[in-house]
């Protein structure tokens, strides 16, 4: 009887971690010098007052699906179950790119054109369920002849619904197929010795170089803090970089200056100058030319 | 009886409709990298924990009041009537120009400098009424040696006892003619099959065009989805664009590179490239001087 | 009795001044171009969805601590008390600096690296009291194996469950001594009829010069508005700018183009030209090595 009673309490916590909780995030390509942000939280608080509205950033590169993708990957473990996101990166505008809400395994939402926006997401939260807009019911009211601002009219509209319960994520819209638009990439892999991988982005603000090599992988090298360790960074076929440096723990670790890799705040392995830019003083990018391969020296 | 309690009903919905919401906006040409913006919020926090605080922008060109105005009609209507916009683009601060408050027939209410920022807005909403701020009553307690930032010590204070219905709309102080000060600009026009118009601003993200042609005027030249329109485009007597585009209903309807022209989120005729900058491959820019002539091809 | 009645009423009401008023208001150098400060506010809403949070600039230029020190001198006093602020300008992430928390005689919280950020606060508030943050109790739980992001790890936790009441302020961790560490930097001083301070910060946005010149010690020249200043301007021994200008209530008060004195938002005084860049035409900049001499002309 007790059991019974534990269980379906522990069916209700777990119910409720799936449950919209009113927070509702924002991350767009649109910029902030004009009113396109302001106009997508106004229709929000037009729908509810209660909403807690939020932002990622607004400074995705235009059109930067990768970007995009990257970012929610970055964020949204951070915020609350419950919580939905909406991005607008949205270059097929007016194409037959569908519309569509991820719900997460995890109990995260998703507001997006389905364009490569999830890849990242989709993968390392799984994927619950995906629906598609019904954009019949859930389409700002009397936008119809605007066919170019689907953040505003369609996205920012039925997430504001979909957060403040106005909505269930059942009438979002029909049932889609579990699945989401992939953009292509590739994992870090080791073999022999050597872990070869790529740097999906930049730690823009000051100048770290990120790869997608996570803690777990990189314990396959067995290196501790102080220890060196070999790095090349390739654009295509160009050697870019190539040295070794100290695997320490963070900045302090190393005098002002001075190159180090460490684990980021993503626990994936960075590279980084002590008060300097490292991509700026080696000409390093990001992107899926750029490829790393590291070693214990 | 039950038609007089309808009557009733819907009489008080629209007295609603025209309350504050305790939703403040705010738009000001002071960037974000100080703490402007944030000490006008901390006051508002002070007049009242209740408030719901938002912005337009802040990346305002210093000084431009047409774009001031420009973005309040941009998005103003996208908020819940009721909602208070605090617009601080202020070259006049210490001059004589008022400080009011003008409250639209639609039920919104713009706190700001006299001084042409409610251009727009003005005649698209309305004007219901216009008081002047008293400053005697309504402004921040101690700040009177402080003659240089009335955003923080006039209008958000204001804006914030406004919104929050700390004070009534009457309370602001007293009532104006009902007139704001006006920027000059010209309607666009047709005559004879061609239609005459500018270019108020530009959609900066993606430099996309956008001209003051509205939806119902563009209709005179009866052109359907993939039919072609001729435009010039000048900068005073200069010629600086002549070509002919298809008119479609969003960009993904020709192929990247290609110019395009189509009604944007604001339904005014806006000229583009798929994937691309009109605005930078074609040297275009936005103002008084730059004029667009349009017919069918 | 009825004044004990009252006495016990004001002694509720500096204590109510003294209590975290659930405003959390966020400043760093991480800018906004990516998740950071967005991750930061996941956890502080995964924390308490009561919380009310804003921000003061995520501009910082990276490592500038004296900015970080004067953007909070600047903008924490408009705020209401009980205002909890987080500073993360962290250039010794990793180093022994310290993680605590300044509680000011002001009623203020503040959370943060303590390397110079609390210059300006402590000295202008009063420091009530000081707490290191116990990082066994006070750190985002899964996070032990990041050392690079304590401003969402352990700074942004901390504040955003002292700020909800979840912790008491003695619950951050062991008291210090009631001292934080100082940048340091010259006050103003008035000899002879001649004022000399130095250039804090530039108002970026419109290029006006700030000086450390208080309003009471520049009262010591007895100017009344109209009267001419004699400015000398300097970079170490360089000679930069060297004129007068009339010291005026705000900038209306001159011709386009022409240069003013006034005192401005905080009562220090500047240096402008009505609707130009004082700081671009005469090439200024600010910091320790620039020092400002004025006198009655």
């Amino acid at each position: 009887m007790k059991l019974i009673r534990i269980f379906i309490i522990v069916s209700l916590a777990n119910l409720q971690a799936f449950t919209q909780n009113k927070i509702l995030v924002f991350q767009t390509d649109y910029g902030l010098k004009d009113g396109a942000v302001s106009a997508m939280k106004g229709v929000s608080m037009g729908v509810s007052k209660d909403l807690k509205i939020f932002d990622i950033t607004h400074e995705i590169p235009a059109y930067n699906i990768w970007e995009a993708a990257y970012r929610l990957e970055q964020t949204a473990r951070y915020w609350p179950r419950g919580t939905v996101f909406v991005s607008v990166v949205d270059p097929g505008v007016g194409s037959s790119r569908k519309s569509v809400v991820l719900k997460t395994k995890s109990g995260y939402f998703f507001v997006t054109p389905d364009n490569g926006t999830l890849t990242l997401v989709s993968e390392s939260m799984g994927i619950a369920e995906v629906r598609e807009i019904d954009e019949k019911v859930n389409r700002l009211k009397g936008s119809g002849k605007s066919y170019t601002f689907h953040g505003r009219d369609v996205y920012a509209y039925t997430a504001a619904r979909l957060a403040s319960g106005v909505i269930s994520f059942e009438q979002v819209g029909p049932k889609l197929e579990s699945k989401v638009i992939k953009l292509d990439y590739k994992s870090a892999a080791y073999e022999n010795g050597v872990i070869r991988g790529n740097i999906p982005i930049l730690d823009i603000q000051y100048g770290n170089v990120w790869t997608n090599i996570g803690d777990s992988l990189f314990a396959k090298l067995n290196l501790k803090f102080g220890d060196l360790v070999s790095v090349k960074i390739s654009s295509g076929n160009q050697e870019v970089f190539s040295g070794s440096m100290p695997y320490v723990a963070s900045f302090a670790s190393v005098k002002e200056g001075e190159n180090l890799a460490y684990l980021n705040s993503l626990l994936n392995l960075a590279f980084a100058i002590n008060m300097g830019s490292f991509a700026e003083k080696y000409k390093i990018s990001s992107g899926p030319t750029w490829t790393v391969e590291i070693s214990k020296k």
